[in-house]
């Protein structure tokens, strides 16, 4: 069994790619939709609110975790590894990282995330690591999360191009080939920003993390083979809704149950 | 003083108001930052919140106080005015209600609002009170606030216009004469919704409240004619990112101090 976290309802892009190269696994994924966002939130209270996240998916019987969320990935993976160290646990962060270094030719490479990912300058530091040699451009693209959350994710949508048109100008001028999705929100409006920067790569980086996990799954042996995976998911906050928004992430309707936990008991 | 409390930073343009009207008035500001949105929250959560908002306000020497959150008007006016029968409390929903009341002439009314605002159906039940001919069409408008909050604000951007003709477009198929800006955040953008609906009337409920307030205060004799009035904002999350917010809904810099409160110790 998988587990996949996500301070909201964006991992479930992640949840979807997992699906897809792990088809016989069950999933139990969690989305703390009752304090969501993260990426706000002091150090200290980020690493309690993902330890609590990983001490509630630890209670089911998980073989490996994706964080499909960048701020738990960016601050808190050390420790949760530290607490959890028999279960590998893969942050969309790195495996974003890992996957744009290399995709890249000319060595110029995007980075489109929240105002919060991209002020933590945390794709910028794996990037430095991997090569001195890159030459990276930020870019916070606020309005993003909103138009994939309302629903405005058709690659026809004139207010998604502008928005990803406005958004993403110094990238584009720069000319990178390769453009990081530093959140697993915007794959879903991958052909409205694919429009407007039609030669790079773009990286989806809940794609990236859940290609990691299967080699790791794989290589171990871990894997089920004898019948299609069942889902769970649970939330912290009124499961109303979710069904709508799980919808557009997982580009089919959610028939499984949602179940509304409290998750400041974990 | 005057109190004004909001779940957010939005009821800063119902202060740029009072300011205007009643510019001799101290006034206490607290945003909720740290636990805003109200309007997703289960009511009984929302009447918690409100009666500590407005416990923190009281501690205060207050006069009156001005309700600038149309999730806490909707739904804790009535316990909050029973707990403190002795101060005068105007929320945005009412005074809307009433300017747009007296501002339609073809009696069909556009109301604009955050998807729980407008699920609410607090406009509508207070329009319907009034007369119970009024043509009543409703819109959520989800892009509106972060267009605002991202700064998106000045009236010649296209992205703006753009949003407010896809989330406008059945109050203008309808022939509305009037709309009321159902959200403290909506007042900053009037200017590109006035580009989409050249003809009606918009209706500012922060400034609606604040006539209301200044008639009352005017009314009691109990406004303060000896100096300008000084300004005291509180939040309950990092102060940080406050500047540059609170500065797009007041026009002008912030001089003043911020000051972060732990409200869950009112």
């Amino acid at each position: 069994m998988i587990g996949i976290f996500d301070s909201g309802l964006g991992g479930l892009s992640a949840l979807k790619e997992v699906r897809r190269l792990l088809p016989f696994e069950d999933i139990v994924y969690f989305g703390d939709t009752g304090r969501v966002p993260y990426g706000t939130r002091s150090r200290e209270t980020i690493i309690k609110y993902s330890l609590q996240d990983m001490h509630f998916l630890a209670s089911h019987n998980i073989d490996a975790v994706l964080v499909a969320c960048g701020t738990v990935s960016s601050n808190a993976l050390v420790i949760l590894r530290e607490k959890y160290p028999s279960i590998p646990i893969i942050g969309v962060i790195d495996a974003g990282v890992r996957a744009a270094a290399k995709a890249t030719r000319n060595k110029i490479i995007g980075i489109a995330g929240t105002p919060s990912t991209i002020g933590s300058g945390a794709f910028d530091t794996g990037l430095r690591a991997i090569s001195p040699d890159f030459k990276i451009i930020s870019s916070a693209c606020p309005l993003f999360v909103p138009l994939v959350e309302n629903g405005f994710v058709s690659k026809d949508e004139e207010i998604t191009r502008l928005a990803a048109e406005i958004h993403l100008q110094p990238i584009i001028e720069a000319g990178a080939d390769t453009l990081i999705l530093g959140c697993t929100h915007y794959p879903i409006i991958a052909p409205s920003i694919a429009k407007v920067i039609p030669n790079a790569s773009l990286i989806n980086v809940g794609a990236a993390a859940a290609e990691e996990l299967r080699d790791i799954i794989t290589a171990r042996g871990m894997h089920d083979t004898e019948r299609e995976g069942a889902v769970k998911y649970y939330v912290s906050d009124e499961p109303q809704g979710f069904e709508r928004i799980a919808s557009i992430f997982l580009g089919e309707e959610i028939t499984d149950k949602v179940t509304r936990i409290d998750i400041e008991k974990y």
